[in-house]
């Protein structure tokens, strides 16, 4: 079999080791970078940019180019009210709703002692330090729903709670646009637990 | 909604360029490599040694670091005998089998009118070229079994052939491992038109 050239396997290599590129789409994805002249090039230089001037927001975790990233900077934003993520998608996910007036604290992650990760890998003692030395009323914790999500949450719910702080999670229940019947029995059972009463 | 930061955005936009990669996973792409300190740099590095380092051979089009690839420069090969495919991979999925002892011609693509795609944006007279003034006994049309690779064979067919020069295609039929229940029409009908006598 014929090996691929020096180069390019360095780069499919490299290419491999992207989240959910395997190697078969790492060759095709390096292959068609090198047919179009320059557009290596001009990833690379991308990618160079980008590693000089993003920095994570000293305070919430998110990604930006100072010190503070834009929303921590933002006086319109009320400081009182943090909501927890586990990672920057999930932030800007809720920054697309458009309704979230609070700032951010971004985990970098979920518990999940199988992967390895433990509170210590977690920004943790950082929401700690926000929460205690701040006037912090209400923290939204918006982890996943998953098994992680659900025990992060729990520990976080355990690690923040007293005085005067309010912490919430995100309302479970039926998405919008689900219809019952394809609804799993889960998220049914979420869903009758959290019935509001209308009348 | 929060914009991304300026290199963290025009890094998405370059992701998002790559086949198969939209913009949610250009996002997520882009935040695993700033996450992980180092690895943006690395596959920058890789990138521009590829495009430093990386060409395509003269004589058959297969990607190299020299003026010819490592099957072309292989006396070992037989040089009268060219299997034509339509990109790099495909040059690299018949090198897998190890039985092929010819050599090759990439044709960078197939004929696609509606694509844009016509015989003067493929290696088309490259190919008339080596066929032309050389001991050519065979030329295998290995193009894939899809309308475009059957027309682009067609038109190869007919522009080759002529003299004593053989011209053959990939075999047509069922599948290995594929089940006769699961296969489809036309599959089922090619292996039907090209039944191989037995006794």
């Amino acid at each position: 079999m014929t090996e691929l050239s020096p180069s390019l396997e360095a780069l499919v290599a490299e290419l491999g080791k992207l989240p959910g590129i395997g190697r078969k789409t790492a060759l095709r994805l390096g292959l068609h970078l090198l047919l179009q002249a320059g557009r290596t090039r001009e990833l690379a230089a991308a990618l160079l940019r980008a590693a000089e001037h993003c920095r994570f927001c000293q305070k919430c975790g998110n990604l930006g180019e100072d010190e503070l990233c834009p929303i921590c900077r933002n006086p319109a934003r009320d400081a009182g009210l943090i909501c927890v993520v586990e990672q920057v998608p999930d932030l800007l996910a809720i920054e697309r709703v458009g309704e979230y007036r609070g700032v951010y604290h971004v985990l970098g992650g979920v518990l999940s002692p199988l992967d390895g990760v433990g509170p210590e890998q977690l920004r943790l003692a950082e929401l700690e330090r926000r929460v205690g030395g701040g006037p912090v009323r209400e923290v939204v914790l918006a982890t996943s729903a998953t098994v992680e999500g659900d025990a992060t949450a729990l520990y976080l719910q355990r690690l923040l709670q007293g005085g005067a702080l309010r912490i919430s999670r995100l309302a479970r229940g039926l998405p919008s646009g689900g219809s019952l019947e394809s609804a799993d029995q889960l998220t049914l059972a979420r869903a009758l637990d959290g019935r509001e009463r209308l009348s």
